[in-house]
């Protein structure tokens, strides 16, 4: 991983016509872009084209500031596409919201705190007291902020406050225990990463081991994915079980699926903090 | 597996004491059966003792006939137990149901062909005549009887009178696209396995692959599960998954799916024909 | 899948340049060749292309049979390309030995009878005469040449001539328990695809499940690769596995083997049919 | 869970004969002990019973210190047994070995940190001071002994002085990055955890990943195991494994193997503290 070289990423999606990929390749060649990854994917029903790209922009000729304008004058306009423009060396930032369970929390923040991620983390939001102490642990500024029915979209304007303060581009929801209304999610539109402790959709909503423990299967999962409206309804980004047996009790369920939960949910921040997903039609495109 | 070995299998269940387990061993050692297998598990919050142990009666000194009765009087009477005694060298008999696809029936055959298992298969039944071919193939009877609204009753009728009159002991229905009426399902409680090509409960019902495309996921599965008169609700046996990408069609699901199928439906019925399953409040305890 | 319908799959490798994919791409949209499959792949350590990519033929302005020659000439050429050009509609052409197990091979056959596979099998060839009832219910010829020190040689002599006398194409070890000599081998690079059974490379060689029982490991496996001269260590496709507990004897590791054989062989079959797989420096390419 | 609970833990293996299992059960309930978890496998080869019972104490008519001389002279002494009695009050205290990784150790202090596992760490042993900052984190002690061909004996003399002076029941080699003497290791038979980033037998040794990636395999692995004398040859505990592909660097490889080794790891452990682990000629029974 150079993902703090000097290259830049374009995410595209647009209607499939013959050349597309020609036509983005030889954009980045002719003006002296070395091209590191591509992976492009065609979905055949509804005839929809989706790339992504990484190119070094050591020798590129055009001004990484005049990259996107070009971009759109002489390729994007002539294909109608939709396209984001990154650059690696642009650290993503990021807030987590937490609860009271700390396993998803320690995931992400160790790996933080290793510099396997290059992502900034100012924040950690949380509706309990409880995790202030791993939050001093790694040095990571702490804001309590308790909720009830009352006083919700009070203390969602106040989060709002502090991310817009924060600069914060994207939340990750480490089993944080509050649905966030419509209008929280619409200010962070694929960017709220949550991971529900069930193989969705079986089991959304509340107390998912429980109904996995009731209901005998012999399998359980954990799965990450973006925020809509909609509870646990999401695009999903990706996905995780293990094996279970009549054994197990729900306490053990609980317990096997920490580790499901906090592996699968740092793998889905990795792709995103890399810019590998797409959402569209609330499903995710996952480029390699 | 020397399954056609003279051995016994009880499987037991009965409300937890202790000393259970020291009574059903003491039993078989006292005469001198030689335990070769035990397995056994307490469903601590139902406070419910379960058990397996399968032993050699080459000299065990009860004679066959009268292990039920002994066991009956000396054991289970003391302890409240349901109990099934099994005999190795009993074969249990099996019917296959079928509807166009192949590649669960191929699996079952194969396996059957090969000696893999100690069962017997006389008949297969269908409700359309594609898979025939199939059936000559391995020299197995092929009962074919359409159905339709208006002669579903009819047609069931006369399946059970086949089963009846072939002696068959339990059903496996390699992906038969008929549901069973709950009357039909009622002669054969606990001894009708089926597969359903998704990992419950999500996408229960009709076309499980769509509906699994249709909501992103990235894992498919295959359930399989004894038939109760709720669809797709029965206790399940065993599950399988397998990880997918946004590339995959539904083509390509239904492809990945019949792998899936095959090696879960395979394996359920393998547990069950060494008497390995014990079905409980719709949930199994699958022994060891 | 549509592998029967009317497409060109050209499989690529070359020295790593800006512009090979623009060109190749180029050279099919600009002929009104219509791009299904797409899938590339930069080693960056060695600095090597590789590319499959697959199109549909129906409008290409190029006759069938000049295809190669005008790839050859305007794009191979200029980038020092190795190619393979395929044609969906042209079946290969496949044989499969075997000795006296059956699952791998009932399990090639009835992928075979179901139409899953856009292949021909004409021919099972074996070192015993065991399996020669099994081709027989599908159908399909057996030849029994039987193995001795002294007669080796003679008799791949004599299995040479059969494949070539069938236009056989490539051969499926579907547990040969045979060494193939490196002249045979070398008639058929890159074209004979064995399972082994053991997560190569550990238990490489003979009784691979005793010595995994022997050396207590918690998980066993199944590779299927090309066959080279080096004994169990050609280029791996595909490789499964499964977990085991202190529990299972050597005989329920064979057990439990045989349905990861029979799996994975099956796959590397398809991906080999499918023309998805590329062998380069002992390593497989293997597209989407 | 509740390991911290008034329980007794017997871990005992012995030659098999009819009336093991009745004995030590009667054992447990005739002095009114209530049996928790109860799991016994017999190896048919080597002729040998191995069990791993745990009961509540709170009505158990033996004294808690009386209780390992009355089951020698009662039942053991009969049955030739070895058994090890543990209490599930008594934490086992554990000492981390670390080099200069961290993902396995923040692993492991996170889970102490939560309460998750019942044990002690009193201190982390390195041969670097790279991790120092992390113990601090955790307020655990970090003793740096820097080691070299010429000090190695006289280091290691150093840490089993520390390791006596803490208490230290067992070691954890969190990826440590030394070979430890067959002298040392003899001071804590089945006693010192290590992970090794590699599917063993496969890749023992130095630089796993790299050889993995020569070698071209398509699934990676780790593997922990008791440390014998034998380099990376010791009892195996948990094995787990991830597919990978072509397109994987060696950089990749290590990445994604951080994940397995870091839950491989803490799932030993796991099993460890919970003493549920028995070593037998080079291989382990892992009890339920």
């Amino acid at each position: 991983m150079n993902l703090n070289d000097n290259t830049a990423i374009l995410l595209i999606h647009c209607p499939d016509k013959p050349g597309i990929l020609a036509a983005v390749t030889e954009f980045i060649n002719q003006h002296k872009g070395n091209i590191l990854y591509l992976d492009q994917y065609v979905n055949r029903e509804d005839k929809v084209f989706f790339m992504r790209v990484e190119w070094e922009l050591t020798n590129f000729q055009i001004p990484k500031e005049k990259v996107e304008e070009y971009f759109q004058t002489l390729i994007a306009a002539r294909y109608d596409m939709n396209f984001r423009l990154y650059f690696a060396d642009t650290k993503p930032r990021m807030a987590i919201f937490v609860s009271k369970m700390s396993h998803c929390l320690y995931d992400l923040l160790s790996r933080y705190a290793m510099g396997e991620w290059h992502v900034e983390i100012p924040i950690i939001i949380s509706n309990h007291p409880d995790m202030e102490s791993v939050a001093k642990r790694f040095g990571i500024e702490y804001h309590y902020l308790p909720i009830t029915k009352e006083n919700k979209a009070q203390q969602e304007a106040k989060q709002l406050e502090i991310l817009k303060n924060y600069k914060i581009n994207f939340c990750v929801l480490a089993r944080y225990m509050q649905i966030l209304s419509a209008e929280f999610i619409n200010h962070y539109p694929d960017r709220i990463i949550n991971i529900h402790h069930s193989f969705l959709p079986a089991f959304a909503g509340a107390k998912p081991y429980h109904a996995a423990h009731e209901r005998g299967v012999k399998i359980i999962g954990a799965t990450s994915h973006y925020v809509t409206s909609d509870l646990d309804a999401g695009p999903i980004i990706e996905q995780g079980v293990t094996h279970i047996s009549h054994k197990d009790t729900v306490d053990e369920l609980i317990r096997k699926g920490r580790d499901l939960e906090k592996i699968v949910l740092s793998h889905a921040v990795e792709k995103h903090i890399e810019r590998k997903i797409l959402a569209y039609q609330n499903r995710t495109i996952v480029f390699q």
